[in-house]
């Protein structure tokens, strides 16, 4: 064989690896590639970590317990039938799969029950963010008139001890003189959501495992940051650590087909509600984008139900971009990356406490 | 010793013996008395079985499964929140703990929710006994307008096949050409629920393991016997195996402090509600007994919270008898030991299908 002849020869057989490349496309990203995007990721991105729990506070084996049992209890609300398990179920990944949740006496509320995992990392709880932390959201979901419906803390201590939870009071907060009351109460549950986090593929591929992500999910995730979406959903909850307006390129209800709510007087502006500040109409929390694909419907008001949909409508609204349908589907995959495992103990509703007789 | 002497000595001696009868009564039930009880308890009572199954049906585990999953399902619901969880909750051993249960929208209902343990073994289903089997309970609760609140077969078909069902479905009924459909949800429900049997004390006590009931819980056996009021409370669910007129002595309502419903156009008249005819009037399925203790509140209406106020209820009301107050304890201590363990496998809240994106 001449020199020439070789060459073409190999010429041609990087030319057939080519098309082998194209008929195969999961070869199509290197090594190179791999390690270059799990850099970028690192950058934007963070694994969830072991614990969330607030500084210089235990997560103690009596709290998670007493927060567990109230989390499932459902006897404290007005209407007998409410509990926090109700709007995070186990069975819907800590979510309730409606689009508006309802509270006590089936009163269709104005807003998505978000799913309870991994929200005790984000920057605050609800949608415009008026509760700081878990345990704040908690104990003041007990007075709300559309959650619990309670009307004194003394009525919800009194409820708690003939229900036969001072032990498990006790035992969780020994230190106290009285330890039936609601400030433990959204310890105790704020203590056990804390414990709710859900591991995810993309959390493995954030620490090198490069095949902890499909080809598509990691073209996904390449797009997801290309197009900006990773400008606010970041961090280590893939947003739900800032806040933003929802509409940026024109009015949200044009695109997500979203209704006026009686409770705002109008359509949903977030923010405003609670400072009533013109600055903070239609400025939302961003949510966090774990465990998205399995806790449809999506947005504040649960108006798109899919996903791919909802993909193309940020896009569009946020960015002022149109996706093609393979970016959808690729940042879909990627998306889906973000499902973890729902906590074992989570699916586990637990015998609660009863009167003596 | 004179022969007078030794038998005034034997006499002193069981004398001192009764005395020490008294002072340590757990001694008083002699291994003869447990052998009588026992067989006593064997006429009038049965253990569990190891299945419920209907007769040529299979438990097969596909169906369990499926089961499983629409009885945690509330998607189906027309407000998205009612499953059979909903009113047969594994926090409060299978019931709610509400007096009165509720339906969709949050609407407060005219009755109690009973216990689903154990309940595929009582000869009919609803307080009236309206539904013949567990299976007809479930399938007709998907039109009622108060329980589920679908307004045709083919809406409940539509719902499930796009939550994803198909393949659960066609798992368990292979053999059925179009297997996503009302019949196969009450039969698969029916198959769970044949599996929720809540083996107790009581049933290892009539398998002849005479510590099995702790010596209060054998008296208030003897008592419950002897008082008559195995009279109705009998067979394999302590109750259940039978029809009778609620309020024997005078009208219930007057003991039991029951308030007109909406929904009966007054006092609940049991059976007659459902066939019109005066000889029903009042005429109820006699509850089971099984797990009694930990689903307060009592009757079909919830009207009475107290385990023992609802003993000395019935013996006035059925019986014609006031209990003394240790009666009544015994009395408790026996119902106690017809608690049963929650089957592991129904606190477990199952991941459910969610349709494709």
């Amino acid at each position: 064989m001449k020199k020439t002849q070789y060459v073409v020869s190999c010429l041609s057989a990087l030319a057939l690896a080519g098309g082998a490349f194209l008929l195969f496309p999961s070869l199509a990203l290197s090594d190179n590639d791999d390690q270059a995007l799990i850099a970028k990721a690192n950058a934007l991105f963070k694994p969830l970590p072991a614990s969330s729990a607030l500084e210089n506070t235990e997560l103690t084996p009596s709290r998670v317990a007493l927060g567990k049992a109230l989390f499932f209890e459902t006897r404290v609300s007005s209407d007998g039938r409410l509990g926090c398990a109700t709007c995070h179920n186990p069975a819907y990944h800590g979510a309730d799969s409606l689009a508006l949740t309802t509270g006590i006496n089936g009163k269709v509320l104005a807003r998505n029950a978000p799913t309870v995992f991994n929200t005790s990392l984000l920057i605050a709880q609800h949608y415009g963010g008026n509760r700081a932390t878990v345990e704040e959201q908690a104990y003041k979901a007990l007075l709300s008139p559309v959650a619990y419906g309670n009307t004194s803390n003394e009525q919800v201590e009194t409820k708690l001890t003939q229900l036969g939870y001072l032990p498990l009071f006790k035992a969780a907060y020994p230190a106290d003189a009285k330890p039936v009351n609601v400030d433990n109460w959204g310890k105790a549950i704020g203590a056990y959501e804390r414990t709710l986090l859900t591991p995810a593929p993309f959390d493995k591929f954030l620490q090198g495992d490069a095949q902890a992500l499909s080809r598509p999910a990691k073209l996904g995730l390449e797009k997801f940051i290309n197009t900006g979406c990773a400008g606010c959903h970041n961090g280590v909850t893939v947003g739900g650590q800032s806040y933003q307006k929802f509409g940026i390129t024109q009015d949200y209800w044009l695109v997500t087909g979203s209704t006026p709510k009686d409770a705002f007087k109008g359509y949903d502006k977030g923010r405003f509600h609670d400072t009533k500040d013109e600055a903070d109409a239609f400025i939302f929390k961003v949510p966090q984008l774990r465990n998205v694909a399995v806790t449809p419907p999506f947005f504040h008001d649960g108006s798109v139900a899919s996903l791919p949909q909802a993909v193309r409508v940020m896009a569009q609204l946020q960015l002022g971009k149109q996706l093609s349908d393979e970016d959808v589907s690729h940042i879909v995959s990627f998306l889906e990356s973000l499902t973890g495992d729902i906590p074992a103990d989570f699916s586990n509703v637990p015998k609660l406490p009863s009167a003596p007789h």
